[in-house]
């Protein structure tokens, strides 16, 4: 079975010297000193690896069960779910007048990476409540707030997100779920939606559904959506549960994995739903944690990758097969380990160097939301709105790609799901496609967010890295920042040949939207890399007690220099080549 | 369920426009013309598409169960098994003597798309048979190959390959199965062997398997292994079935996909086996085939592709979602197409374009071992052995990737197994871990297959190509040769930088060895699109009645050459960083 270790060290690097959060001006960060972060991430790490972990396997082999209109999780996790629920932590970063901690969103993304870590499936039922209830914080009455609020900030009640129908997905101007108006001011709701996880389950007194629905007369198409509670048990005036609502399961959806988690069919049938924010604007209300969102999907690409890659690195360390082409490094035995292989580094290198790079530039686009959220810098708001399409698509797929590596590594027995190292792959497979698949990540990237507010966010972008390769371009940084500077001039030229050809033709842009996607996220890691090249070298200047520690981070960082960056290249000609090739064929010779 | 439908129109492309294999001077290619083959493989589709292909969900869903020591395969397996035999497919290049049909083996390879691409997991039954059959028609004994060849042929008696232990996988040198000699001349065979696809199975009546083990007192490590057959049930002499031999079903294995197939662990209990070849040349007895072996895992990943792609498209034309940017294609409907997203169809694109190329690829692969193994040609069989690790490596990375792009295009549809589109990726999974993991062709590629008779096949190769460009780059072939050249100038590149480097230091070239791999493969392919230009070209100027096809080659190659080529440039930049970033992080420190 698949063991998890929560990397820590890892993760305080990056919050304490590389982005030396305690001395940054974002509200709350000044609290966060070394030992604090610290403290808090042991403990986590801790329940992560040690409760958390151990049910991934239980969870992919039995899956939910839907019986009698009940669904029972895996064996093992209601209990895990009780503990994870006395250490306060699903109210890690709400705040503490509904009997959260009040912790900074940054905080709450670190320790969300142990969790979906050591297990994704497990996770996102706390991971869906947490998203329901920031929609609920910010678009709810003060009455919603004292209703839903403390219940879901314990995770005694769990919520869900109710978006998809089964003919549409993306496109959610074609929804048919209905909203009929009450006397009461509530609605009576009922339509049918899919692909709901968490959407119902036996680890809760309660489940709040928030449901995107059409409210009867109202405006055609995504301009009449507004967004509905629809709790599972209605709530008495006295806060205890009420009757059974008309929301049912339908069935719960076979997947490739996250089995653990219960993706269900949810049936509305004249249910009893309230409002929540304005009439006829549901997906502005839906979206309005969408960094946050999108951003702890991007981080769930992250999070399998470095639990598949640390099997893959025991099992590369103690698996002997083969001799080091140099000489045998194990002379005694009857092999070498699979480590000496130089294809074998390879492929740990990419992994190891992708992880650290995206764990960086996750972190720092958390920091970017704390500032744009609790300091007010629209600045890092716009920055980070321009950059979540890349955090969410670039590391799901990176992350992916990651997990398949590691795979590998096994031979025929990552193949078997004995190993569990198919788990990760299937795992990490969803976080590609949902809170808006790949592709629509990359449309909104190009087709919305590079020209958002007059493009001055992609201008902003360009000129920080300029300026950190302008500062830090000489000495030893030089053959870091040389790279990153290559790479960012491609950067520049693809945005440049959007701004040329997309005017003229939509199409020449969107052909590429994908590609840039992927041409951004190198650059963001490749800053990362920089960033902590930098950071790494002052502290081997400044005398260190960790030197190695330090001399490892700039041995990756040339990795991902040397090995990683130079994909910005062939991504800049791909776009560059425009609509054409995309386009030409007609839709009937496909 | 996904459907599939026999590509047949584009095989016989391949065949006669491209590679006019009527008019090649292979024996038995006369034969082979378009009529000839499109009864085959008319026949054959037929029988993919209606009889099998519907079995793949089946198959995926039931898997095989093991109880009370017997195999039962999925429901309607055993019936279809029939109908393949009745057809005399599983012996169709097998010779006429032992009852085949004495055809080519391209003929094979075409046909085995098909079947591949409609169910793998069934087809690798009658797969595992004919590489068994063929080992024992290269070194078998008379005595033995009228003993099970015959038999083999029709897959009355099915065939297996036995090399994995559960220690060893690569590093063959490492096992512990022995042989023990007996008077008689027999072995004695006892250990234990795992990963054994269709180890057993209630199709047919025998199973024969091919074993290595080291007979007791051999010299050491890989030189000491042997070769044998072990029948499950001992032949007698009028080749009636006898006793049952002492091999026996451990288990079966819980895999990520191919359930349909019976992968298990085998108990040899001092079996009763009969040396095939020579005393301590096992690896080579069993390796014989290696080429059309792996050939044939290539073929799997462009099958797997293939199938993926083709319910992409259907859904891709089906699902209304979202509008044209340039303006609704069907403004009468809710939305447009997928189709008409420029996203989707890059994403299809990059499928397509691979898929065709790689077919020609695999087909001229063929071709070059009939040339090699029927007319003698050591030129065919040096370039065909040089470019094996590509045809499997490449076209089973690449297959699968289409398999997860496919997936992609059906958003969160794709990850539910009812629409089929998950068993597609975790079916294509395997073939990149077996008959050689994918690095370890590479580092066949690199660490051999380049240097083999002084490097003349890669000398070979490159005059090849240099040559095409030349006597084709001006007029309108330009557009398709520049960037064939280009792409041609990395890969000499990476090959003198592994010359320049590799003696110095094997892991300089060993490092790049991936990359290589894929570089190569890249512009195989590349090679392949320029053909098909010509052809295509060629026709359209010699008045063709389907000028249609044509020209959607053309647009197909345009894309191949514009978006998928510059990949070659970053694959170069890789190869020339070295060994350093690779080889430079301790172990301990990973």
């Amino acid at each position: 079975m698949p063991s998890y270790t929560a990397p820590t060290k890892d993760i305080q690097y990056v919050l304490h010297d590389v982005l030396n959060i305690s001395n940054s001006e974002v509200p709350g960060y000044a609290d966060l000193d070394r030992e604090f972060t610290e403290a808090i991430l042991d403990a986590a790490g801790q329940l992560a690896s040690e409760v958390i972990a151990p049910l991934n396997t239980v969870g992919d082999t039995e899956g939910c069960t839907f019986e009698n209109g009940v669904i029972t999780t895996p064996t093992g996790f209601k209990a895990a779910f009780e503990q994870v629920k006395e250490g306060g932590w699903p109210g890690l970063d709400l705040p503490e007048e509904y009997g959260g901690q009040g912790l900074p969103y940054l905080i709450s993304t670190a320790v969300g990476e142990l969790f979906s870590g050591a297990n994704q499936a497990f996770t996102m039922y706390q991971g869906l409540t947490h998203g329901a209830a920031s929609a609920i914080l910010v678009h709810g009455t003060e009455d919603q707030k004292a209703t839903y609020l403390p219940k879901m900030t314990s995770c005694d009640w769990t919520g869900t997100m109710n978006l998809t129908e089964p003919h549409c997905g993306t496109d959610l101007g074609l929804m048919r779920t209905k909203a009929e108006p009450q006397d009461d001011g509530s609605y009576k709701i009922s339509g049918q939606k899919i692909f709901i996880s968490a959407g119902d389950h036996d680890m809760s007194e309660n489940v709040i559904h928030l449901v995107l629905g059409k409210i009867v007369g109202g405006p055609e198409g995504i301009k009449g959506v507004s967004l509905f509670i629809v709790p599972k048990f209605l709530v008495n005036e006295d806060g205890s549960l009420g009757a059974r609502n008309g929301v049912s399961v339908g069935s719960i959806e076979e997947k490739m994995g996250i089995h653990g988690n219960s993706t269900c069919v949810m049936n509305y049938d004249e249910a009893t739903g309230y409002l929540l924010g304005d009439m006829h604007k549901g997906m502005r209300a839906m979206f309005t944690m969408m960094n946050e969102a999108r951003l702890g999907v991007g981080m769930q690409g992250l999070a399998q990758a470095e639990a598949a890659y640390q099997n893959a690195v025991i099992y590369a360390k103690d698996r002997l097969q083969g001799r080091a082409v140099t000489g045998a490094e194990n002379p005694e035995g009857p092999a070498d380990p699979l480590i000496v292989h130089p294809d074998i580094r390879r492929n740990l290198m990419d992994q190891k160097s992708f992880i650290e790079g995206a764990r960086a530039f996750m972190l720092w686009g958390a920091q970017l939301i704390d500032a744009g959220h609790k300091g007010g810098d629209t600045a890092a708001e716009g920055l980070v709105s321009l950059m979540t399409p890349v955090l969410k698509g670039f590391l799901t797929d990176k992350g992916y790609e990651a997990t398949v590596n590691a795979q590998q590594v096994y031979g025929g027995h990552g193949y078997i799901e004995e190993w569990g190292m198919s788990q990760f792959t299937r795992d990490a497979r969803i976080a590609m496609i949902y809170e808006g698949a790949n592709g629509v990540q990359a449309l909104d990237l190009v087709g919305r967010k590079l020209a958002q507010d007059g493009g001055k966010h992609v201008m902003a972008f360009f000129d920080m890295v300029k300026t950190f390769c302008k500062e830090n371009g000489d000495g030893d940084m030089a053959e870091f920042v040389d790279p990153l500077k290559a790479a960012s001039k491609d950067l520049q030229g693809a945005g440049m040949y959007f701004m040329q050809n997309g005017m003229k033709n939509p199409n020449a842009a969107l052909s590429g939207s994908y590609d840039f996607m992927h041409l951004f996220g190198y650059v963001c890691l490749g800053l990362m890399w920089g960033r902590m090249a930098k950071t790494s070298l002052t502290a081997l200047a400044n005398g260190t007690d960790d030197p190695e520690f330090h001399k490892n981070k700039l041995i990756t960082a040339r990795y991902y220099m040397a090995r990683s960056l130079p994909m910005t290249g062939t991504l800049l000609k791909r776009i560059e080549s425009g609509a054409d090739p995309v386009m030409a064929l007609a839709a009937e010779a496909f």
